[in-house]
């Protein structure tokens, strides 16, 4: 099974004066990646969480490292991979890469709360299509 | 010398539908932050760094911890701190606060490029203030 | 009575590649305006009626008229005039100025709802502020 | 020929605490319609109009009605006309779509200036495009 992969363009309004990627604007893509991720992979749209099942996925810590730079109508592509699945937090390593080399890589840290922010266990059927994504793509 | 100190509040846009900061808007908040620290504290507006000196200051890495959720109509209290001045870059470390309480704390790499993005020194005069900065505001 | 007034600084994320504030930004900048007005003149805060008060601000109409363009660094000067009050809207006249010229003109009309999105009168509390800071503000 | 149409997901991140879309966001997914129209449909993405023939195309007039909330993971259909070419000017309707019922429409007016801000008329080769994207897409 492959990497979750989605490709996104980098547009004029993601660009700063100096004609680069203004950071920030990283993490837009980041988050949309994810959220493609949980709907057209793991099959469990936010929507569903979070109004059905009023789970919220805060996220509690990043490392980041921007690795090059990024310019207006570039491509990037982004890869999604599962680093660890814990009682009630998964940590995601995200990659994105243009022409062939890595932009910038992404460590990212969600758990699963209540609406009221409290923390609550990984819903079951959730913890099953991680840990199947997790084991389906890790490297051999 | 005190820390340079910011508040910061948090805007019905800048929350999500779970109520809460959606966490890409906190490093519009970081980089506002950053950028009246160099204006008003170190008195080198980036307009002036960006246009007359040619010298651009992109982000190279980042470390986050969101400590606490933050909701609505909150009042947030921003500080800059220096950890570490390289011949090219600049670690940062923010620190958000409010009601007594880290919200989130980032550390955050800046390094000193020309117009085409290449490494050079940190001019004199920004190294000599940024310098300042953080020996007036080490810990004792 | 003088018309609620903010003062703003165009922020280098707030620009693109040309060098000048990218249009969309300038709605963050006058939502923040509108949401500033309702919190600090009318006494309204939006975290008080959209939990407390279930009253929801959605906008339904804009207008917008982007005289110059804004740079990095500078300062606007926001300024709020109501031009109409209805059973359930409000129609409201932004104006940005800079430099002893407008910048940009928004005729935005915002109307009230409950949480499910259907239309409700303006509560009178809200309704008696709104009027109270019209006729106080209206050029004679 | 067909209008250029793109399909756009509405976002968690787009969303407010009442769940709908903040509507600041909105414009920039017409900003990417715009983009994608330009670069996909006239061939003449904004990367080469800005660095090669410096052409800015700063956006000075829109009209918006929002018809109806758009809700998270909901497809917004868009659709780009041109209403009207002038010298220097394009003045375009975008319009989003969702279950069948208008979502908002956008009346845009673009208009061409060299790199420092001074009106240019339309570069012929960019002209014809247009016009003839609006004399094939044009109700009969």
């Amino acid at each position: 099974m492959a990497l979750f992969t989605t490709k996104q363009t980098v547009r004029f309004a993601d660009c700063d004066p100096a004609g680069l990627v203004d950071y920030p604007n990283y993490f837009k893509m980041a988050q949309a990646l994810v959220e493609d991720w949980f709907a057209q992979s793991l099959r469990e749209p936010y929507a569903d969480l979070l109004n059905a099942k009023k789970i919220a996925l805060p996220t509690v810590h990043l490392t980041v490292d921007f690795n090059r730079p990024s310019r207006m109508g570039e491509t990037l592509t982004w890869t999604v991979q599962v680093e660890a699945l814990g009682r009630s937090s998964i940590r995601l390593k995200l990659v994105a890469t243009a022409e062939g080399a890595e932009r910038l890589t992404l460590t990212q840290v969600i758990v699963t709360t209540d609406a009221a922010g409290k923390s609550v266990a990984i819903p079951p059927e959730l913890r099953v299509k991680v840990a199947n994504y997790q084991s389906a793509t890790a490297k051999k």
